[in-house]
């Protein structure tokens, strides 16, 4: 018997039909004998409606009552789920946030979980119920309900699974599992059967959208086995995993990319010490997450030129904010480019491995594609290129690093 | 400056531009000074929706999580309406049943409201703001939301102006006020100023859907001033209080009616003392409600008749029940009709006058109308007559008790 935690996203659960499939694969779990808790989304497209009804109201809404109106898509799905299980003869009983209770901090709107009290949940799994909680959804100590943002319900589900030390997080989506790359860019890539939660991290934030950043971040930290699966296909998935458990390390598990970042760069910025934390301080003020960042070797006569990335969706807001501060900064002038992707070479097992940006830089080479700037952490070596050279930069780097599948 | 509740059907609510109205019905009570607690439905059409998904669920759901799923549809209302509220810079926050609270007892589905708590609602006018309270919910004992049934928004918003000892209580819905008949039949129907609890209360359970018994009953019980009016047209409507509130007495206020009923007759019962509870007792258990009850005088050699009325809708139940139990009750046979309609003349000033039921014998006589049941309280006299004579019936008596307009 093992104690696990079941989440299903918004297809999953997007009509009576498919919450009923649902309650099929929980039900098998129960027949296991496994104790079972289930986090769930709203109904496919209901949020957004509601995130339409709140901008209607108003464009400046108060994010309190925000959360009031978009956390009733989780109530009613868990409403209906229950229900589905019951009909099938499997005991089961829903929870609201505040019914957990899953306390979280005050921020409305994009709230961040402090403490999941187990209690409510373990008693129903005394009475031989399955407890079906509202994921996305928690109470403030204001009392009222809040929302936690992107990601949410993935993160209701490593957090109650952490909460409850479940033996293991299922989440479910529309996918198999994580892939060595893109599977729609690449047809040969690959199921990985385990990840690490490092390499899935790097995976997730550099644009795999199976798991959100957030909640895999909390399951390393918790060290909450999680297992990315379809919720359409009856089949393991990946499991993300301690290092210590993956068996035969790959050097490469992956291949990851993003087209939303652009490009920034300051020209003839003056090589003075603290220069570089005063470009960014204006960026930082403005809530813009900066990732690349070089500056090269000064040259111009005591000059610099630096350039990073921002997401694109903040170029905007970035140049402005650059342009606003240029007095003070005394750049000469600055360009930006948002038609450029960043590829990215991920695996645990480069730290004991060389030659893997070697082969990289070489792989790029061979297909003359440019690499505009280069950053590195422990566990991946990502570059910036031109995004039209995107898909054949990912396909000819998954088959260098022997990714292809057969 | 007055304490006032607010209560908005589903119609007056059933998207973001008509809450936007009430927003500003809202402003203006809040302009002149008042303290205002509103009290909404859920967007007309949303309560349906999740009925139906319910109901697509399984037929036989457990009323627990019936009642989490549909009071979704209140908690979408609360939020928007307090961000229209604050969009044209009134203050304001909403609050669901549990956090009032608004306590019930554990009856799901058809919940009864125990106490309400007014301390929240009352820190929110010294606040100076409005609280936007979800109607039709509640707390129950287990934790867990609860729904009132039918009626329910309008209960919640008397139970919340008894308990915050409310100078009024204004229900908005899509008629001006309470009518001295439907005027849908006679168009010289005139709206009523004043009406009191009494008449109202005979009103509403006789079929003028204005204002559900249940909130009439409790409104009588706290002395609730309620005003019924239109949300769409900027008019006062009808309030309904004490007897001795009403300054000049009309004899008869209103005529209503009803088809909704149907008639049962049991033929030859034997007359023995105990028999009529034997009849009842049956239709008791099976929950029905018997209204117009008449037994016939004994004249078959020691048999009588009794015919009595029941909801339409539950006329099956009703006369299985009763087969059931024949050969027990030893009634000849039954014949039944739902080709009636109950016609009643409503008026607290017939306490003290007489020749009221005279009036209405005449009338209905001159029309050459038969009565089948008569049945009698302080201030009413119902009629049950062949369903066809309905309007011709309510018309002549409109006539008759000089209620017409000009």
């Amino acid at each position: 018997m093992a104690r696990i935690v079941k989440k299903f996203g918004g297809t999953s659960v997007g009509d009576v039909e498919r919450i009923r499939n649902v309650a099929g694969k929980i039900k098998r779990a129960v027949d296991e004998g496994h104790e079972v808790a289930v986090v769930v989304s709203a109904m496919a497209g209901t949020t957004n409606q509601l995130v339409a009804f709140c901008r209607e109201a108003s464009m400046m809404h108060d994010a309190r009552e925000y959360d009031t109106v978009v956390a009733a898509g989780e109530q009613i799905t868990i409403g209906l789920l229950s229900i589905c299980l019951q009909e099938i003869g499997i005991s089961a009983r829903s929870f609201l946030g505040w019914q957990v209770p899953i306390r979280t901090n005050n921020q409305h709107g994009a709230a961040r979980i402090i403490e999941i009290d187990p209690a409510n949940i373990e008693a129903c799994f005394k009475d031989g119920r399955v407890a079906i909680v509202a994921g996305f959804q928690g109470i403030g100590p204001d009392n009222r309900i809040t929302t936690l943002g992107r990601g949410g319900s993935d993160t209701s589900a490593v957090a109650l699974a952490a909460a409850l030390k479940a033996d293991r997080c299922d989440i479910y989506t529309d996918v198999e599992g994580v892939y060595t790359t893109d599977p729609r860019i690449v047809p040969k890539a690959r199921k990985l059967d385990k990840i690490t939660y490092e390499e899935m991290l790097e995976m997730a934030s550099l644009g795999a959208k199976v798991l959100h950043t957030r909640s895999v971040a909390l399951a390393m930290r918790y060290g909450v086995r999680t297992q990315v699966l379809s919720s359409f296909v009856d089949k393991p998935g990946t499991l993300v995993v301690n290092e210590d458990e993956t068996v035969e390390q790959q050097v490469v598990s992956g291949i990851a990319y993003t087209r939303g970042e652009a490009k920034v760069t300051l020209v003839k910025v003056p090589d003075l010490p603290g220069q570089v934390a005063n470009i960014f301080r204006p960026l930082a003020r403005e809530n813009i997450n900066v990732d690349m960042i070089v500056q090269t070797a000064s040259e111009h006569g005591g000059h610099t030129d630096v350039t990073f990335t921002v997401p694109e969706d903040d170029l905007k807001r970035c140049v402005k904010a650059l342009e606003d501060t240029k007095g003070e900064l005394k750049f000469d002038h600055l360009h930006f480019d948002d038609n450029v992707a960043k590829v990215s070479v991920v695996g645990v097992g480069m730290r004991s491995h060389t030659g893997v940006a070697q082969k990289m830089f070489d792989t790029l080479a061979e297909k003359g594609i440019n690499i505009q700037v280069i950053s590195t952490s422990e566990i991946k070596i990502s570059v910036l290129i031109d995004s039209e050279y995107t898909e054949l930069a990912v396909r000819a780097l998954h088959t260098a690093y022997g990714l292809d599948s057969e």
